[in-house]
């Protein structure tokens, strides 16, 4: 079987939206797309003077818990369980918060995964695999396998690995 | 540099001796040694009876938090990290309450390591590196680069790997 990696934030979770949605909530504002591309990451998306505080939420418990879920990705990765070593594969030790919340997140939102299929690590260039799925190109430079490159606001302006624009993207390429 | 992963449980953390401890503040008995090496693991050097609550012990919160350090660990790694890539390797998602435990007790005592440093997963074969120092010889058994096997109770009748003894041992062959 194929073993393929598959990141969670912003490609299994919608961290740009919970994100988005706590900053309207707290400030009113929205984010600033355009911004967000030229910093590479969904931080610098937001104003200038509230990066700092936005970046503190990503520290605080219960953040990354109840993350909504990006849409079809349950039903095609149930699918793909079936005909792939599949891992799911987070760089979560920056923040020490997600990573029982990332745990329950997973158990609760895709159930047909088990302890086994989950890595919370500080650097992705360890694993070998065939796949990878990742919103990062930094994760995907240094892959052995055959790097995807799944659509995320801050990665438009990436243009050198082939891309997954949405799940039924990657279900018409793996399944 | 060469690449080095290294295990938590049994390795750097004195996981056996926490669990032996608060078996004896429970139940006042110990470990049957020649019983945890025949089941090749740490819970069956308990009394069959007890075993259930002593695996119970390991989804406890705060047990992994103050677990002891394994003597020299601390100075050897300190020493290492500046000659080798190192990597903190646990498969730790078996038990979702020592990620954070996990995290915080290697930033407490190996301050030295960064977060980029700690891999949790449920999965070692995924990892690839120069060398592996583990208790565990079915972690060591898919390994590409050269397996050491960190002597432990449940592991002494184990004789397909190169062993290491104390970490005194790991100073001599890496340092």
């Amino acid at each position: 079987m194929d073993r393929v990696l598959v990141d969670m934030d912003e490609v299994i979770a919608d961290t740009t939206a919970a994100m988005r949605n706590w900053y309207q909530s707290q400030y009113g504002g929205d984010i600033d797309y355009k911004m967000m591309l030229s910093g590479k990451s969904l931080i610098m998306g937001f104003p200038p003077e509230h990066q700092a505080r936005v970046r503190q939420q990503l520290f605080e418990p219960g953040f990354f818990r109840h993350l909504p879920v990006m849409e079809d990705s349950q039903d095609v990765l149930e699918e793909m369980n079936r005909k792939y070593e599949i891992y799911i594969v987070s760089q979560a030790t920056e923040f020490p918060n997600s990573l029982k919340e990332k745990y329950d997140w997973l158990m609760e939102n895709f159930p047909f995964f088990t302890w086994h299929q989950l890595v919370l690590c500080g650097d992705k260039k360890l694993m070998t695999a065939d796949f990878m799925i990742d919103d990062h190109a930094r994760h995907l430079e240094h892959f052995k396998g055959k790097p995807y490159l799944f659509t995320a606001g801050h990665n438009l302006d990436e243009h050198r690995f082939d891309r997954l624009d949405s799940w039924k993207d990657v279900a018409n390429k793996f399944l």
